[in-house]
C-alpha cells in the first residue's frame, strides 16, 4: 500500500506522454478530502536547484509547513530551465490544486529526469485532470504512482512501517547507478500520526540524515534531490515522541537499501563503516571518502582487498588522523593493524570481497566517533549507462 | 639531458630486482662534486605519508634546505610499513651518502609502488653502490634514471628549459591513469642557477600550484607525491628575480602536459577553465570539482555535450554561484547561457567533445577569479587499470 497505507491518503500514477517511450510518467499523493496536512521536507544542497525545489520550498514556507498534494513527473527534471520552468511548475501546482479544490501553494512538487530541456506542457496539462481523478486509497493507486516516479528504477521502491499506534508509507525513485544521468533522488512519505510541522520538519531531517544521506553513488549531488512527508493526523498523537522520527527513518533507510539494491547488475553495495575517530561527523567525512573513492570502488568491482587505498583515502579526508593507530578490516578479517600490514588469512579476505555486499571496517584509533556510509563499487556498468543521454 | 643537462649534476638509472618484472627501478640524481647545494621539496598532503616523504621533509628541515642527492625507487610505494618502513628509507639514503661521501641527510628520497608491503631491502642494498658507481652527466644516463622511475607510465618524461643564463632539467612519473593503484606523482628538477633554499623553496611551491595541481586523476590524493629540486649555483644568479621560477613553472607544466597525455588509449583530455568566480581561488575550486565528477567524465568519454551535469557540478562545488548568470561552452560553441539552454549548432560542440583535447569553458558571471584544471575522462580503461593490483 505504501503511501496509501496511513489514513487519509490517496494516490495515483499515470503516463501522460512526458517520456518519449510512453512510460507513465506522472504521479500524484493527496490528502483524501482535500485538506491541507503538516508537511515537511528536505531538499537538495545545490545552489543549480531545479524549479520543483525552488518552488516546494517557497510553497512550504508561505504555509507555514502545511500541504495537500504533491505532484511529481518524471523524464523531464525542468533544471536550467530559468523562469520559464519556475512558471511550468507553477502551472502544474495551480491544476493539481484547481482540481482537488486547494490553492496552488497546498501543492509540493518533485521532477526528475534530464536537465536543461523545457517541459513539454501540452501532455503535462492534458494529463493532470485524468490524474486527479483517478486518485484513489488503494494498493494499485499507490503502485501506479510509485511506478510512475520511477525513470530507469529497475523496480519499484516502496516500504509501509506500523509504528505504534499509526502507519507511515512511503515511495521513492533512485539513484544507485540505475542512470546518473537521471540520478535525482525523490521520496514521499505520509503518515497517519498527528504532528505539528515543525516537529515533522525536525523528523524529516533527523531520518534523511540517517538514510538517503549515508548513501553515496558517485559523490555527485543533484539538482532534483527532494523528501517530503504529510501527515494526516487521523490516527491522532503517538503516545512516544520519538516513535514518529523512528518509523520515518526505518522508512527512509529501508527505501535506501531498495536504491543500493537496485544498482547496476553485477554490482557490489560496499558499507564503509568508521570507528574510533574523534567525532561522528569526522567518522562520517571519512567513511564517505573512502565510499566516494574512485580507487576503491574499483578495488571492489575487481574483489581485491587492496586496503593501501583505504589508509591513503583516510588520510586524505581532511579529519584527525594518525597513521600508527588506524586498522582496516574486510568483513571480520582485519587486514591492516598499527597502520602497517597485519597477518591475516587472505582467503577470507578474498571470500568476502566477493560477496554482493562487502564491509570495509576502519577504525582510526582516536576517539569514540562512529559512522556508516553505504555505497557502490565502479565498474563497466556506471560507464555504459551515463556514457550519453540518447 | 633532463636532469643532467644543467652544470653539475650527474644521474644513474639501473634494475636492482624490486620489480619481478626486472624492469629498472632504482634511480639517482645527484652534484657532480658530491657538495651539498640548496633544495626544496613538496610533498603531499596525505596523512598518511610514506616514509620517504617523511624522511625527504626530516632531512630538509635538517639541513636547513640542502642536499647533495635524490635517490628514487619504483615498485614499492614503502607506505603503511611503519617504523620498519621508515628505517628501510634511512638505510637507503645512508648508502648513497657514503658513495657519495656525504652525510644521510644531505640525501632525498622518494617512492613509488605498491602500499602496504615491506621493501626487499637486499636488492636495494645490493644496488645502490652499483648505481652511485653508474653516475654520469650524459644523455643516457639522464634517461636511465628517467627510465627507473616509471611505473607503468607508457613514456619516459623529461624537459630541458633554457632560461636567461641558466638551465632547468627534469623528469617526472605518474599519473593520468596509467595506473592509479601506483599513481603516485614524482618528480626531479635540477637547476645550474643560483639561489637561496628558501627562495627556491618558494619558486617551486609557485611552479607546482600552476601545474601539478591543476591536474586530477580522479581526486585521489597519493601517500608518496613528492616533487624535489636542487640548485647548483654554476650558471650564476639569475638578472631577472622572476625567472627562475618562471623557468621551474614551465618545466612542471610540461611534465603534468606530459602525464595527461600518457592516458590509457582512446582516453580524452579535458580541460576546465573557469571565469567568473568570485576569487581565483573559488574558480580553481569550480574547476576542479567538473573535472573530478564521475558524471562529467563519463559525458566525455561518450563525447556528450550534456552540460546540465556541468551547471550541476558548479552548483555543488561549494562556492558562490547564480544560476542565472552561468555560461558553459563546450570549445568557442556556448550551449548555456545565463542559466538555461542556448540556441547553438549542435554539431560543433559534438565535434569538439569528439577532440583529443576537449575544452569546457564555464563562466559565473560574479567577478574576475579564474582557473584552469586539467583532467581526464572515465572509461573502461580506468577501471581495467584499477580492479586489480595483481
Amino acid at each position: 500500500m505504501s503511501v496509501t497505507a496511513p489514513q487519509g491518503f490517496v494516490a495515483a500514477g499515470l503516463a501522460c506522454g512526458i517520456k518519449a517511450s510512453g512510460a507513465p510518467d506522472l504521479a500524484l499523493v493527496a490528502t483524501d478530502d482535500g485538506h491541507p496536512v503538516p508537511a515537511a521536507g528536505v531538499f537538495t544542497t545545490n545552489l543549480a536547484a531545479a524549479a520543483p525545489v525552488t518552488l516546494s520550498r517557497a510553497h512550504l514556507e508561505e504555509t507555514g509547513g502545511l500541504a495537500a498534494a504533491v505532484i511529481i513527473s518524471s523524464g523531464n527534471a525542468n533544471a536550467a530551465t530559468g523562469d520559464k520552468g519556475l512558471g511550468d511548475a507553477q502551472i502544474m501546482c495551480a491544476l493539481v490544486g484547481e482540481g482537488l479544490g486547494v490553492s496552488t501553494t497546498d501543492v509540493l512538487i518533485g521532477q526528475t529526469g534530464l536537465i536543461g530541456i523545457p517541459l513539454p506542457m501540452a501532455p503535462i496539462e492534458a494529463g493532470i485532470p485524468a490524474l486527479v481523478a483517478a486518485r484513489a486509497a488503494d494498493r494499485s493507486a499507490a503502485e501506479a504512482a510509485a511506478t510512475a516516479i520511477m525513470t530507469t528504477d529497475g523496480m519499484r521502491k516502496e516500504v509501509t512501517i506500523v509504528g505504534p499506534g499509526f502507519t507511515v508509507g512511503a515511495m521513492a525513485k533512485g539513484a544507485a547507478m540505475l542512470a546518473p544521468h537521471m540520478a535525482t533522488m525523490l521520496a514521499v512519505l505520509t503518515t497517519d500520526a498527528s504532528c505539528e510541522p515543525a516537529v515533522l520538519q525536525a523528523a524529516l531531517v533527523r531520518a534523511v540524515d540517517a538514510s538517503f544521506n549515508r548513501l553515496t553513488v558517485d559523490g555527485c549531488t543533484s539538482t532534483n534531490d527532494t523528501v517530503l512527508v504529510l501527515a494526516s493526523g487521523r490516527a491522532g498523537t503517538p503516545t512516544d515522541p520519538d516513535a514518529l522520527a523512528e518509523a520515518l527513518t526505518e522508512a527512509c533507510q529501508s527505501l535506501a537499501g531498495q536504491m543500493a539494491a537496485d544498482a547496476e547488475g553485477g554490482s557490489r553495495i560496499v558499507h564503509v563503516i568508521v570507528t574510533g575517530a574523534v567525532s561522528d561527523d569526522e567518522a562520517h567525512r571519512a567513511a564517505r571518502k573512502v565510499a566516494d573513492s574512485n580507487l576503491v570502488k574499483c578495488s571492489v568491482n575487481g574483489e581485491d582487498p587492496y586496503w593501501g587505498r583505504v589508509v591513503s583515502e583516510l588520510g586524505s579526508a581532511g579529519v584527525a588522523f594518525d597513521m600508527a593507530l588506524v586498522q582496516v578490516a574486510y568483513g571480520d578479517t582485519v587486514v591492516c593493524r598499527r597502520g602497517v600490514a597485519a597477518d591475516h588469512d587472505d582467503k577470507a579476505a578474498r571470500l568476502h570481497m566477493a560477496l554482493p555486499h562487502v564491509e570495509i571496517r576502519c577504525d582510526l584509533g582516536l576517539g569514540s566517533g562512529t559512522a556508516a556510509v553505504m555505497g557502490v563499487d565502479l565498474g563497466y556498468g556506471y560507464i555504459d549507462e551515463n556514457r550519453t543521454t540518447s
